[in-house]
């Protein structure tokens, strides 16, 4: 598959995209079944950053960024570039140059299983990413990967145009096919929680509200 | 031990407990003979909260948060929840509708070696975790743990009313029978510090201060 | 070479290390061909802290910061400090008091390839620290290392007198004899990327601005 | 997808995945692009194991292995079993019991990002494991997961009845539908490294027979 | 608690020990409720050891030794050294000649959560050792810990004279006043997995065995 | 440094070097002050393998073995290669092959910062080889390292010439210019050890023998 860049891709709906954003990583990843979360590893390098866009997936090899140059092109409007490496690597695939060309082309932020650095200058742009490490060492332009083919993503497969969603909390990958229908989960979920906050404010207990106590009792549960 | 809740735990003095806080937690595991830390991948979700309280101990199965919701039903007024898995685990036990109700029983923070969720709320409410991560991975709720038993977390043997020391530094465990004793040690070890925090910052060395250089020329210390 | 302190050392041109820390870790590395940089577990402890330094190496046993005393009386003004233990270590070697110990006598900051302690205060005092861990763990002081001798910290060899130049990226070191010459590559290096990030903010790619077209074709690329 | 159990899967050619076999791991990565391996994390409980199989994908919660016991029933004569878990943990899904379950059934090996027991046994069983831990930590039986439908273990993505080659260097995976062009390509590199072989061992270089000199000479290469 | 030494401390009955030992690892985990395992870091060195001894345990600084020879004098037949630095530490705190004099004094073995050395040495001895690492780096004899005092060793919580059963697949603790009904639980747990061991070789599933098909169908499982 | 290949090196006597080698790791690190030891993610492919050569070093970036292919043609008899990766790397970079070409060119094992595969070939040939991982994943040839410059490898720096010793305790570096005096140092310290091996083994204790009991006396040592 390296060399190999797939020009057209389809994305789910705009305002299916925003939806899930709003609606953030932990919910949506419940709302699909505790499914699509990537690897713990991956931390936004400042808070308070969140969005949800299409992926444009990036496959690379270790310390070699020339494929990232190559996907920019390749970036719509809303677009997320999502970067792996082949194999386990930290080195720095991104920096500044890398974000301004980015936000030029429309693309709107970055996850990658690897390095990135010139962190200041990301911060002041409020450049949204999500990596691996902050790590400045530089990286090579001699050997092809692919862009917007499959790959998997710190543990997670992602397809060109899955809806990633990424906030405090981690990233999360929705099939693009399913945005949909993983939205309308989302919000009941989100409905059901905001009556169930103001409970739990008001002193309730999820014991009593999700009705807990007679199966702790028969699983055995002793209260000395 | 699985199964098992017990209701009513003993408690430090309260003013000893407050106490402790302000002193924090490299000033008292000082004071207790540099012990009682837990391990530094314990690490707070935000700058700058500092506490000190009675541990509600709470054992858990990897990725099943059930005790967690029987313990909130143990919390007092002051008390914090520490919560270790069974085994190594990341996924999220704790989220924002967990902290309200923490919260609202009168609990005021988590010490969990595992990982929570919803963070941006959970920083909104300046509710203090310190976690081994941010993961949003959900739980299930099918296998008994216990509450209020003597647990390891992050390497420290803790009970039920221990004092939990925590800030910016990580998190110290105090034994609630030596937690007076061991504030008293803390405050005189404050009191010292700030006189040498004065002289150092007149520009006197600790060498000279804590009369070093005669150990030092004794154990073989040669300066060219 | 235990028990070594070296009193003088060679420092590089002062101008020449205040224009290496204006350039930052990033560039100042790819200007020395990819090389000098700290592993990537050393991460400052609050964000945005930058400097250029010339380095008081110090070589510590694990769990003993006696050497750290006996380097702070060799800092010169504009000094940091580079603390490597002889084993992997996450103790604090270093806190609140050795940070204003370290301050009166001119150093201004350290980077350590451990842990440190007492946060909230080096925060106060806006004290720039490069660690691998906040853990509050005591250390003992009796046993010699050396200070001002060749350590390698972090994966990097570094000699007493050598440019440390730190940020949110990381840390990176410069051979005192190269500095010049380093920075002279680093502003050129500068001078090229403003002019390639406002073609690139304007919308034009690096593959034309660095005429990778070809060179992709010929190594295979499919655009399909 | 949780609780779905794919009774019928489709297989490659029982000769193609004996000649997979015969290749190995590295030689069958190489021949697809160096792709297809896990991390290296998974290693083999005892030196020499070796094999190709059909993979039955299994998907777990963490510190659940109740799908485990359902995919032995789905195992065709020579297929393996491949356990990932939804999130990370070390726990023991597999002991001896389930080996000898497994073998009863025509069952080969196993991997499994996830921990294993009774290593004693299985090492006299010569039953194949390649594993991320040996850990005996048990799991209980209360949670659904899926048995063949496509996971992801290790870093790869691993569908029903795609081919698994292991051995002493680790985990590779073969797309089902690849897999004759794969082991054609695999041949066709072991017959190139045989006749290399023999050079080699009679002191010409790479250099030479791969003809690489006059590329470094352009490269830069400095012979001094 | 530093620089404390008990001389005298209780032990499990000698037959119970050894009863427990020929359980293995995995069976007394289970037969104590699935507790009492030490982290999956804890490696024997050679595989094939296995053992049960009571524990008298050593708390030690990073890098300091000393306690490990207080500690062998106050071993008894047929005890076990258990070794834990009060912060993570990779040194080598033993090898060949502590192990010959721990063997001389009636020793039996050594779990440390730190590092030894000699390995070859250890290995020709047949001395058994389960350890974080292996690594040659010296220690000191400077600073006082304690010798049969509770400690945690690699998560557990381990008393003087509680016992230790080790073996392939890692160390587990059992109280000392525990021990006699593990055992008892223990040897009913191989009995009856004696039985299915037999029923599984015969082809017979555990899905039937245990009885699991009703409660997966209740579950929700789809069997397509 | 990148391009640049040193032709001629200076090397330790070789009697020295097969002393070094006779007395083993541990042995050698103490003699040299407890200096020198790579760390412990270094780990031996087989038990048993131990030699000591003289260091033909390799600098390589991450995932490009190029520079290898170089460094064979450089090796003299009874040399090892050293090679480390400028960025943490776990690729393999070496397999049979290129351990097929070194021993014919005189080289007898590899020290590597990274990975290796075809291991069931090496343990074969008992090629000796102390690596970071086992992982088969390929590499290219695009960019030029060094060979025969100073490197840092796992944590110790290393010139071309450096006496390597390499047991299963791990891998230790001796200055060429200091191995014959730390040769005459490792070999006194034999003499002691044999002796104290020997009352040790009668049972006498090191608390008598190094004469311990007064210093822990003056401690403060409790026994109680």
């Amino acid at each position: 598959m390296n060399g190999l860049v797939v020009r057209n891709i389809a994305r789910a709906d705009p305002a299916v995209i925003k939806g899930l954003g709003a609606c953030g990583v932990a919910t949506v990843h419940e709302a699909q079944g505790c499914a699509g979360l990537l690897a713990s590893r991956l931390r936004p390098i400042f808070p308070g950053a969140r969005l949800a866009a299409s992926a444009v997936t990036v496959s690379v090899p270790p310390g070699d960024n020339w494929m990232v140059h190559v996907a920019i092109e390749r970036l719509g409007p809303g677009d997320i570039l999502v970067v792996a490496p082949t194999a386990p690597c930290e080195n720095a695939y991104f920096g500044d140059l890398l974000a301004t060309s980015t936000r030029a082309r429309g693309g709107v932020g970055l996850v990658i299983d690897a390095g990135v650095r010139d962190l200041r200058t990301l911060v002041e742009m409020q450049f949204p990413v999500w990596s691996r490490a902050v790590f400045a060492q530089g990286t090579v332009k001699e050997t092809l990967g692919s862009v917007n083919t499959p790959i998997v993503c710190a543990g997670q497969s992602i397809g060109p145009g899955d809806v990633i969603v990424a906030d405090d909390d981690g990233v999360c990958v929705v099939r693009r096919e399913e945005a949909g229908d993983v939205l309308t989960q989302a919000r009941e979920r989100e409905a059901r929680e905001a009556d169930k906050r103001r409970r739990l404010a008001a002193g309730e207990l999820t014991l009593d509200i999700d009705d807990m106590r007679r199966r702790l009792a028969e699983a055995g549960l002793a209260d000395v």
